[in-house]
């Protein structure tokens, strides 16, 4: 899915929401059963719940390699079971030398057929660009994130007075563009995506942080939107755990519906002659 | 194993190699097969050559992910087949938010039985923790890297005029110990050793870049070596595609029995009052 093509998809369901499926096994509701195969009916039902009302899913890898093999084989049915009207994130924060670099993008993009994967920026260039070479393929590279640790290396400042995010930030937009490069930027610093769209105006943000980690999406919104919207909100523990029942789906859809309202309030507010000619 | 027993297994050993158990596919010689079956075989192969040359074995991840499902199960495989005599460890290079570290943690230290990780430090102390929580388990986290991108990122200065790697490796002493945890420093920067010493005395290094990257061994002895060696220098393509023909294992053993032999001398000349007590 091409930025293009990304746009459009928000624009007509009036959402900007990456759902986040990270399924702990411990926390899935018990009529689903147990094991990798409680996990994918798990997946299945939380996608039904909420395919019309995102644009995107980005299941963390971290909760299927926990599974073993057989996790990475609920990562890979997933994916299928997504199709391909939604932009398909592996949230991996991946990164390694060249070689290797190569071999995750081959995991990620060609074995399980992902359209995008989170990449850790730290090994420098050519960590990067072996997954920038693969066609209709994103990157999306750690910038700002949104956890308590991001205070420790990415705020701190560089002898030119810019902090680390700002100068991978910079730096990446040698090495990709707004057709292949996102950035993770997250919902815990609403008071920096002015700055944040300053650094990149064009790409797209990837925004983890909404919900169970407390981010403010008007904010966000206000300050982080361009003219193709430009960002992805995610949410994962506040959507797929709001009820560990058995109307967890029916739950779950309640709390997507909620924030594709928000959104396409934010919409109408943010990107106002594209929508007035839309809705009125 | 921890860190006494580690150098005891060096000393008796004579060698700190670590051999990385990175098996392309397209480079396994044919007489093998094809397919993760063959992977399989071939590590056990090398394995089978090298087990008392070396006493760590580090396979990197990616090379098993882009097998798809069936390559996870060849890495736990793998991981059995090593046995307790070495250090297991993961070359994964992850690092998330806290609860999806954690599902990290378990997956290399409980699902497939990783003594230890490579950890990104990008995220900060709540991404690196959860790894530095499972007893008797280690963390290695980037410092400063073997390939080209290193110089991106890791080595520009920060306000206090120190590169970024120093503060990775200065801050991260805050969240473990030389009992859990090790950086991983780069043999293509022999001229750093010194200064990567000064920063953190006690901890082991893991070395990749020697072979293939083209790192000077005896360089990094010298200035690297201390009291405990606190050395782990790793070749991965330098042995295991020493040839791709029938005769794989026997060159595999060849490289590193070459590597086996610096390192004694290396430890002798750096390590002189303990060698001297052992071999004379």
């Amino acid at each position: 899915m091409n930025r293009a093509a990304l746009f459009q998809t928000i624009k007509e369901k009036q959402s900007f929401l990456c759902v986040g499926l990270d399924p702990d096994p411990k926390r899935i509701p018990q009529h689903l059963g147990t094991g990798p195969a409680a996990v994918y009916r798990f997946n299945q039902a939380i996608i039904d719940a909420t395919r019309d009302l995102c644009v995107a899913y980005k299941p963390n890898t971290a909760f299927y390699e926990a599974m073993g093999p057989e996790g990475w084989e609920v990562l890979r049915a997933t994916l299928e079971y997504i199709g391909d009207k939604h932009l398909k994130i592996a949230d991996a924060k991946r990164g390694d030398i060249g070689n290797t670099s190569r071999m995750y993008a081959r995991a990620f993009f060609e074995t399980i057929h992902a359209d995008a994967i989170t990449v850790a920026p730290y090994m420098g260039e050519d960590s990067v660009k072996p997954f920038l070479d693969f066609e209709d393929k994103w990157v999306i590279l750690l910038a700002l994130t949104s956890n308590l640790g991001s205070e420790d290396f990415q705020m701190t400042k560089q002898e030119d007075n810019q902090p680390l995010f700002a100068k991978v930030m910079q730096k990446a937009q040698n090495w990709g563009n707004s057709d292949n490069l996102m950035f993770v930027c997250g919902a815990t610093h609403p008071e920096k995506f002015k700055i944040l769209r300053e650094i990149a105006p064009d790409h797209f943000f990837l925004v983890p942080g909404v919900g169970a980690q407390g981010g403010d999406l008007a904010a966000i919104a206000q300050y982080g939107m361009n003219d193709h919207c430009g960002l992805l909100v995610n949410s994962s523990r506040g959507i797929i755990y709001a009820s560990g029942e058995e109307d967890f789906a029916e739950k779950a859809r309640e709390e997507a519906l909620k924030l594709q309202q928000q959104m396409a309030d934010a919409l109408i507010l943010n990107l106002l002659p594209q929508n007035l000619e839309k809705r009125y």
